[in-house]
């Protein structure tokens, strides 16, 4: 298992009239989450496009258990339980500064060949990174 | 059952570099669909909260079939199966111009007094609006 | 001189908690008041960039008169007062149902050949699109 | 003169399909400058609301120099030249990883109180402590 910690701090932008966090602005904190994941496993999204791999999501669920609030410093918290093989899935856990979980959704997101244009099995080299990591861990 | 339909073009910044809608945007596209079959349910969302309430999401879940794309005119369909008590869920179906079904969602939400900021049950003169909009059909 | 028309509504997630739209979401409204200009003129966007010219935005400016509220349906007024020719101006005119001007903006954008990555004169087959409209109006 | 630094990471949904950031982002980019600027200064824009102060924008504009890409940290400098009376100017620069300037900006805010709704001079209280910073710098 992986787990990964970044703080954010909460946009004026990201709020709505209800005073919360928007609802749609989850998505986006769970990326920043998932980013910062990749990037601990010893990649990066970017790498990953840079050699012809997108990630699309393909599923996703969220349950909203407080409101996130303008200027709150949180965290999110992102798990990674398993070496992807066609799929790879990601939890995310939001914590706010009294340290109350706020918010926690999962993806799934495939591997998709840019050249092709159709999914693909998590390609050698980045499952090699993938490895070394959780063998670390 | 009811079925409210809207039609909307995706913009420019809803993309992202992969070159589809962004993830993170449908949510605010099932918003749309919501505030819609509200209205045609004889109310407005903009109405309930100038009545008190609020309508926090507390559940979601997205599927995410085919990407959709720039400039696309998408018709969002919002589904109501039942009506609310202390929840309310709709589901959403989103169609591109090909008519082929491109995002499918499911969101629970819940009446929260402004007031109070507590959760409730459906008002009763809401509850009247719905009750007559269901029959009708 | 070409001026377009376009409604929108004002979504839930693009008010922040002063309960107004949020002042970084014109530019988007902008843009899609640019999109349906560029319609009017018998070309769209998306068939700019299929023929490999991007149109970024160089220069912005936006004065803020009143805030616009969900639910809003505003009329984007885009107006067009020249031929292009290594850059392009558009303005923008908000109104709200009350017919009251709320925001008034100004964009500058250049023509970016995708293949070159350079900025580059509009394209003769785009300026005669352009002359025509504005010669029948 | 008072100017105040903070980094911030492109994320993926800020990107556009022209592949740079969406040029509709860079006001958010702002607000996150704008708010760090403000906790430099001994107070937060959350405690001005908290205070019954809201601070809207009445005039912005942007000079988009270069792109912004994604997983880009950029560096966003917040300048603010005068002490406020009845509006506040902030300047803003955003620099990327190569020191390149690749946007500038500048926002006119006015004092609305929340209880009037109307425009009110800079409250003696704020005067005092941005007072105390210009002094101390």
């Amino acid at each position: 298992m992986i787990v990964s910690e970044i703080k954010l701090r909460v946009r004026y932008g990201e709020t709505d009239q209800m005073g919360f966090v928007y609802y749609g602005n989850y998505p986006e904190y769970y990326e920043v989450g998932r980013t910062e994941a990749l990037r601990t496993l010893g990649t990066s999204y970017k790498e990953l496009e840079d050699n012809g791999i997108f990630m699309p999501v393909i599923n996703m669920s969220i349950k909203y258990i407080k409101p996130g609030k303008y200027d709150d410093l949180l965290t999110i918290k992102t798990i990674i339980n398993e070496l992807p093989r066609t799929r790879m899935n990601f939890i995310y856990e939001i914590y706010n500064q009294q340290n109350e979980m706020i918010n926690r959704g999962e993806t799934t997101l495939i591997f998709l060949s840019k050249e092709k244009n159709k999914p693909i099995i998590c390609p050698e080299w980045l499952n090699k990174i993938f490895k070394k990591s959780f063998q670390e861990i």
